[in-house]
């Protein structure tokens, strides 16, 4: 499970071997004000290959930006954490944060895409990403697909507890079982395609809630159609149904917590931001995107969580 | 999951719906001096059908008590706990417990046989639990079957860790990476007739470690040979490879804490033991063996957990 890819804004001219595959539907897509010129950010987005699960992102985000528009700032990522590739060319991606104003309980959104050309085709990686801040112990929503070929892939649907859930059965409860959010995984896999999908990560095991959707999607040799189907109905239901319950009950709640309580479960949110850097991106990134590209990216990503560079 | 039922030793006097099907094959097992007189422990577990598992379980119930054999005291459950069933003879259970010796690493062993009628057919739960106490920070041991049909059973092989796990990446390393525990999970999982298992119950799914086993065994219908070389090969393999690791890593272990450390796992420790109990006893136990022998067993298993009752 790669956490936080970069999400990739590209330009024509840093990206010569990604021409424009779609012919800008994005511009008919609402976006909020505040992002990023629409035609840069649709200009960038058009040039990553046209995938099953490209649409039902940019709905997400869309729809995610749409929900939380008073409660975030503009992105203040630069133009090269925006759009970014490696010196060959054969891996473009764009990140882009945006933080919770003031007063909100959003800590920040994380997007991300990355598109990368590996020795047995192509990688993509996509994930959005909404952390809260202390002023709630409500979990985060983590959405990640990663796919390697346009019938595989891999789909990460998650709120990400911010508590031991051992301690805290009430937790599960308010946040597990009263929302219903089994359903969804239990929608997921009943679809003949989808497979349990175990991270090679115990650690990233570890941080995913008992309603965790973590699949492998496999449609076989000219499964390209079964896929875009599958995309279109289970996994984009499912994604915008988790997404909706995370607004509802948790991207503007608040909780009243004792220091010691607000210290552990800032200890607890430290500590999963750091891993996951150091498992994904310390790992991935300057083998895909060079040093200085994976330097500058990895830098951002640690600005936006809080961490120490 | 159904982690504490009861660990049964029946008398043919109580349970004439229940001749013996195994010509006490159990007696040739060697087993520690310091449990219940052999002869009537063989005469008990006789009395339960020859399912697939049964042999293994009490192999490894033999192998657990052989090598703890130093760290464990007599057992003083009552013959009541040790052998009991409901007014209508139609459940049949059996419960025993050891405490730790002073000095030791273990808190308890606690062995549950149980064996119900049911509407539809019959349900066999067997458990083997072995908890450590706060001289360590070690997971406890937990094996149960929980079988429907000769050719349908649900099992649940893991070291359930003591330690919040997002917080504690190095606990995560040292006993379920630097084991390679996972292996045994992804053993099982290669069998064609296993399905990964998910719980009714969010919080018995939490508390479980990344690399549990947690399965639906189904061989279909003429399925029982299938089953049984199943159950002889894949599953013993992975639950004497587990126990082995757990004794050496674990039931030996002694780890300096902090008080407040010490504090933190007795109260996570705590919550799972009243939750289990909330969840799999308080509600099935009255319905299957009525009030009287449900509180008897149940306040058993209080006592063993050190719950107050």
């Amino acid at each position: 499970m790669q956490i936080y890819p970069p999400l990739v804004r590209v330009s024509p001219r840093l990206c010569p071997l990604f021409p424009p595959l779609l012919p800008l539907p994005l511009l008919k897509r609402k976006r909020s004000n505040n992002f990023r010129a629409s035609m840069d950010r649709s200009t960038t987005l058009s040039r990553f290959p046209r995938l099953p699960h490209r649409d039902l992102m940019l709905d997400l985000i869309a729809t995610a930006e749409s929900l939380l528009s008073p409660d975030l700032l503009p992105s203040s990522v630069p133009d090269d954490v925006l759009s970014f590739q490696n010196e060959a060319g054969t891996s473009i991606g764009s990140l882009d944060v945006r933080s919770g104003s003031p007063g909100s309980s959003v800590d920040f959104i994380l997007e991300s895409w990355l598109h990368c050309q590996i020795p047995n085709g192509a990688l993509d990686i996509t994930t959005l990403f909404a952390f809260l801040n202390d002023s709630t112990d409500a979990p985060h929503f983590l959405l990640e697909i990663i796919q390697s070929s346009p019938t595989s892939l891999i789909l990460f649907l998650d709120l990400l507890p911010r508590r031991d859930l051992a301690v805290d059965a009430d937790y599960v409860d308010k946040f597990y079982q009263d929302t219903q959010l089994d359903k969804q995984r239990q929608q997921v896999n009943k679809v003949p395609q989808v497979l349990p999908y175990y991270s090679n990560s115990l650690y990233i095991r570890s941080i995913l809630s008992p309603t965790a959707i973590a699949v492998h999607i496999n449609c076989g040799e000219d499964g390209q159609g079964v896929m875009e189907e599958i995309v279109r109905t289970q996994v984009e239901s499912a994604a915008k149904e988790v997404l909706q319950i995370w607004f509802d009950k948790c991207a503007r709640s608040s909780k009243q917590m004792e220091e010691s309580e607000r210290a552990y479960m800032l200890k607890r949110d430290g500590m999963i931001k750091t891993k996951a850097i150091e498992i994904d991106l310390a790992a991935n990134m300057p083998r895909l995107f060079g040093a200085e590209v994976a330097n500058r990216v990895v830098g951002e990503i640690h600005k936006a969580f809080g961490l120490r560079t």
